[in-house]
């Protein structure tokens, strides 16, 4: 049986779920509480993981760097998120409660802000070199968010737009894990860049993957309800391709355009969209990208890590959760 | 007549105007319209006005640092006020709408996400030894933010809390500003801590005047309408002690234990704080810490600077705005 893609660096990433507790700790009980709760609910981890892969594939020595810049990223990532269920009103998020519904929205926004300058603080303690690197890519975040914003229930929204909003919103910090774990293992320049390649090409499958399972998820894989994105009126690659569908296409744009669908309508719009041929064109475009990513890193010499580089964007183009 | 404090330092303040628009360009329109909208409103500019007087005092030789420093730390700032409007739920500040009021809370919550990166990213494009000293007052801002939530319509709240309150979420980050700035300028170690010493000590004094102005304020002066940390059950020295006096004491206690006060209960504890010691005994105390922040900055050189350093505390103590 093939080994999963996480095998080479097991240690190291439960190190990572050490140093991230280690980073958030404060001494105000409540808030130590909530960063624990959104923490320990778990995660795919995949950002300290390109971190620790892409440093000991260019032959860092010291991988406890590694470690702490995973962590960091993870840091900042988490943070996105609970600031994010707040915007998106979503109530659960790896399959439990998300933290402003579990507390309350005010402590959320202040553990959101706490989370986010302790990971940038972790990420200055690795390498002041790198800071700008994660906090350009932190700035690009809530442009891309703002970009999505634009085109919330706007039937008008095209496949470039939401490639744009989602390069924001989430390949690009992918990217810098890549090339800033790539850069403190003194790789040279090209590995660098073929590593950020790689980084950005998986993050976009990422979204679209994880656009697709807004409607053909199982809540119980997922931890998320199903039609949520369709709910709040945000572009997907689903909506987007369904939306130009000659049959059905005019119903989804009617759903899509409603700022508070019912039940019923997202119900039927998610059905909908799997008669048409979108989630079909987005495994396709994800698999492609996935193709991509693997051709990125041809330069990288062969190593168990670029082999775990090869399964993980394997495992991202094919998951259900 | 004696000149303003700012007078030795109005061009670089000017400049600092200047660098806070360009860091913070978007370019995405709406995002960009939304930071303008908060750093048009003003402000005292006292952050960056520390930074570029420390630097200078301490025999500086390239403003433009103290300049992007002071800008970095102003935005960070902004940022910080952006979601505490949101989490006070205010609706007035600097004597226009708050961000949220006038756009929306989720893109407010995302501008100040944006705002933070930026100014971390200007933070570190001065020197990238001193991210770490922002970063973690940022930190702390949010671990006093806790504090301050746990105290919320608590009577049994000390003055030493308080102080412990408003030194996270105010005194920290003004006294890395004189900290930073100086370490920029080369000082000999006494310096940076005569420095921050002041930073800290204005910065506790800025924080009771302003609670202070919550009771006798006028909204024509400061901006925001009084009794708002009254409403929202804030821990403030003026509030603390007024619960202490044995006439009137019990009946403020009862109003700041509300979680919904009337506003006839608000106007009436605001009237009755007044006929307490409370306001004199704040003034006094911020007074003498005014005090002790001049006598903290005996070991600087006499200039231009320290006599601005001994205007600023002085306008802090008296302020009425």
């Amino acid at each position: 049986m093939a080994k999963a893609w996480f095998e080479p660096i097991t240690k190291e990433l439960a190190a990572v779920e050490e140093e991230i507790f280690r980073e958030l700790h404060s001494s105000n009980a409540e808030l130590n509480d909530m960063c624990n709760y959104v923490v320990s609910a778990g995660g795919k981890r995949i950002r300290p993981a390109i971190c620790i892969l892409s440093y000991l594939a260019c032959g860092g020595k010291d991988v406890s760097k590694a470690i702490s810049l995973g962590s960091a990223f993870e840091i900042v990532h988490t943070a996105s998120l609970v600031h994010d269920d707040i915007n998106d009103k979503s109530e659960i998020r790896r399959g439990r409660r998300t933290l402003h519904k579990e507390f309350c929205v005010s402590k959320a926004i202040v553990t959101g802000d706490y989370m986010m300058a302790k990971g940038f603080r972790a990420m200055g303690a690795t390498s002041n070199q790198i800071v700008d690197v994660i906090v350009d890519a932190a700035s690009r975040m809530s442009e891309g968010e703002f970009i999505q914003k634009e085109f919330e229930h706007s039937f008008d929204v095209t496949e470039d737009d939401y490639y744009k909003i989602i390069h924001g919103k989430t390949a690009m910090l992918i990217e810098a894990c890549a090339k800033t774990a790539a850069f403190l293992a003194d790789a040279p320049e090209e590995m660098i860049d073929a590593l950020g390649n790689y980084g950005e090409s998986i993050g976009m499958a990422f979204q679209i993957i994880d656009d697709t399972l807004d409607v053909i998820g199982d809540v119980n894989n997922t931890g998320k309800r199903v039609g949520l994105d369709l709910i709040e009126g945000k572009p997907t690659l689903p909506t987007i391709i369904a939306m130009r569908d000659p049959t059905y296409g005019q119903r989804i744009k009617e759903v899509f355009m409603r700022t508070e669908p019912s039940e019923s309508d997202v119900r039927e719009a998610l059905d909908i969209i799997k008669k048409t041929d979108a989630i079909d064109y987005c495994r396709k475009k994800a698999s492609a990208i996935i193709d991509k990513a693997i051709q990125q890193i041809s330069v990288i010499k062969d190593s168990v890590y670029k082999d775990s580089f090869i399964s993980l964007a394997k495992f991202i183009g094919e998951r259900d959760r």
